[in-house]
């Protein structure tokens, strides 16, 4: 038997004068990087940067949609219009594709990021806000959500919802994921040993020591945890040792 | 002889709770519709209400885009490098796109606003990076410039560029027009003589007195001057009279 | 037996270029000024030219101190650490402050604008950071609240709060108000009737009929209600007819 | 005969997520902190934090007010209006000086960053624009500026007014410093020299090799100075090994 799996990590998370993360050296490590797109983190000159580098090394690019939220780095929930909702994320789906398509490459995906991102897991106007922005928009974009996303309501957009799985953060026992203020740095063996039990397990094992199951075709590396380039490698070389290839996001067997 | 002219507009300049102008009388009234997007002015639901109003209404839509400065609506120069300006209006563009597809249109022009628009006037490299920014997004994008600037420099970018005549605003001997703190109400009658003045004659008479020769092929509307609504009529009743025919900005003879 | 009443009025509720209100033509008619400070609306120079006009009236200042959300005026509730909070407050009352200092005058109160007024009056967390930052810039500051906060709460923190009442908007039956996305204007003669009846009676009547007791010293009188200089002057006529005095908000009976 | 120097260094500049600098470890090296008050970084918790450390430690705490841009970092020339300047200084000052009184210290100086520091310098509207602000405040604050400042204006607003001298810059031929866009690690050896010949000499060495005459009571650290924890450390010793001592802004002999 042959395995497979993507990888996808957040990068430009930087500000102005401010950087974050190891965007360059990490480029190459992963086949689908999402970009901050302004609202909690990029602004348009490191858009342009990391998106050149990304279609340079060619790796697929996305857009990491946010709630308008600098200073919280969009992880502070708002409770927001569902229309404005909508509109702010076409917003930043042009804006990325504008530097797309100035480096000639062709976006991919999006996803939610931070606090959007459990608040359309758990919402459904606030999911369909998402789903009916990108779908305006582009029908051929896959949208990468959490674990126990509505999988269906994306049908009914006509779009492709996928899925992903978490080996640098714990999962709670509903399957979110907790996430820290500040990213920590965390054992390179340990996020490569759950990155193998995700790919031929299919699971988990939540905060309180049950066990989830977890069916996705790609897995999530945060780009501001310090020691990312570490765990990257690590988890690239154990991938290798179990046969598991990296492949891009369309192709990743569910 | 056959006369013909455009009418181009500034729209969409509020912010969340505050209103400027009034989009959805104006609109009718204007084939080209210049749309704020987020750096001045405008929010993204303002941005997909007026794009929304000016496609179903048939008008062709712009990116007026802006140097990030909402608190002094785009019209305090700031010595920004020219690199970032270019990511800056990229990202202005891209974003306001998203809406243009949303809703089955196809943008047609860019405009710079306000300071950036004589920034770009007086300085190549601000000049420049409006135009690489432009046609690395797309060629096909007509650019609204003031007169005096350098038309032939769009040729290497492989761009069109069309100058523009100011009717509710007055001249400065150099070309550039007077911009005003608040827009205030303009009589009708004199508007409208400019606009004929405009088209037939080539000419408008500065402050000081003196002629200048203007060659444009579309005539700018604010649409924040207190009675737009009025003044537009008028001048569209005038523009009737003298059998001069209101035109998109890609058919107007310039 | 003798009546009074103070009336607050929010203002400085524009932006830059976006004017809102009439604050100019109130002042005069209010005693007790709400100055936005940056947060929901209002920019340094609105916040200094209010300011200097409002001392220069004789009308006492506060700080109306809102959420970090401009484009939604303030009005959308923001899942906010506690700390944060405290110290956007702290922000916020010590930028006000410099205008009434630089206009040689004496801040009188705070009052909390929009959501933040709504999640204080009903999450002690968010109650006590209120109290928390005004007591640590100075315990002399009065908090104006709403109908059902803890007022014994305030006394832990050595402040004085003061419940509102409301007389161009509608009552809920839990005593906060019906907020409108843009606020309409309203029927002169009702909101008078209010007024008097709140004094006198110490009640108004809910959405749902029911009658709701409402002690107060004072009301509210929203700046941005288009028609608000009539409604103030009627409000002001029938308090009069009334014997109702308007006074400070400090010497207001309760 | 005895030598007395003052140290000021900038700190607080890091916004929400993002961090720059270690102003925890920094503080205890230097007497006299200038801190950021949210226009080109700094947010009101960072504010309060960093205030709170530097009057637990000791230290003066002053205003390091800026233009209004967070993108740039306060270091993009804007061509503000004047009174609109004097209105944003009054409001970063008001800020800052909420934490100081929160925190129960006295805030003691005022410092314009970056594009402002050289706006200040170089058009006397601006200067005027910051004296005018700090003088409506509070006429005990002393005003940090650069070298060539026309001190005399000061005493027209009744300020004090100090240059400081650079060490971990280079000097330009006419006194004004050359900034580099990201603040670079600098040899502890040749910053300590400089100190040492600022005090002792009263002179630098221009970029171009010209000896400037530098009569100041202080000295700036750059806190984004990545190296800046060991090159304070030098700077202290070597002060010490010369017999100057270091002290606050108020007693250093100019």
């Amino acid at each position: 038997m042959s395995w497979q799996i993507n990888i996808n990590s957040d990068m430009g998370e930087g500000y102005g004068r401010w950087q974050l993360g190891s965007d360059e050296e990490l480029i190459p490590l992963v086949p689908t990087v999402n970009i901050a797109c302004g609202f909690h983190a990029g602004d348009p000159r490191i858009m342009h940067r990391v998106t050149a580098a990304a279609i340079a090394a060619g790796a697929d690019v996305g857009a990491h949609v946010a709630l308008p939220d600098l200073r919280g780095f969009g992880r502070r929930p708002i409770d927001i219009d569902a229309d404005d909702l909508r509109d702010d994320l076409l917003y930043q789906i042009g804006a990325l594709d504008a530097f797309v398509r100035a480096e000639g490459g062709t976006m991919r995906h999006v996803k939610p990021h931070g606090s959007l991102y459990a608040m359309c897991g758990r919402h459904e106007h606030y999911a369909r806000a998402l789903l009916h922005a990108v779908a305006r928009y582009d029908t051929s974009l896959i949208v990468i959500v959490g674990q126990g996303w509505p999988e269906l309501l994306a049908d009914s957009y006509g779009l492709t919802v996928r899925h992903e799985g978490y080996i640098d953060l714990d999962y709670q026992p509903d399957g979110f994921p907790q996430v820290e203020p500040v990213k920590k740095a965390c054992d390179p063996d340990e996020v490569a040993r759950r990155a193998v039990a995700i790919v031929k397990e299919r699971t988990a094992r939540a905060l309180d020591g049950s066990r989830i199951e977890v069916a996705t075709p790609t897995l999530c590396l945060h780009g501001d945890m310090p020691n990312v380039l570490e765990v990257a490698a690590r988890v690239r070389d154990r991938l290798a040792e179990e046969d598991i290839e990296i492949v891009d996001l369309a192709s990743a067997v569910r």
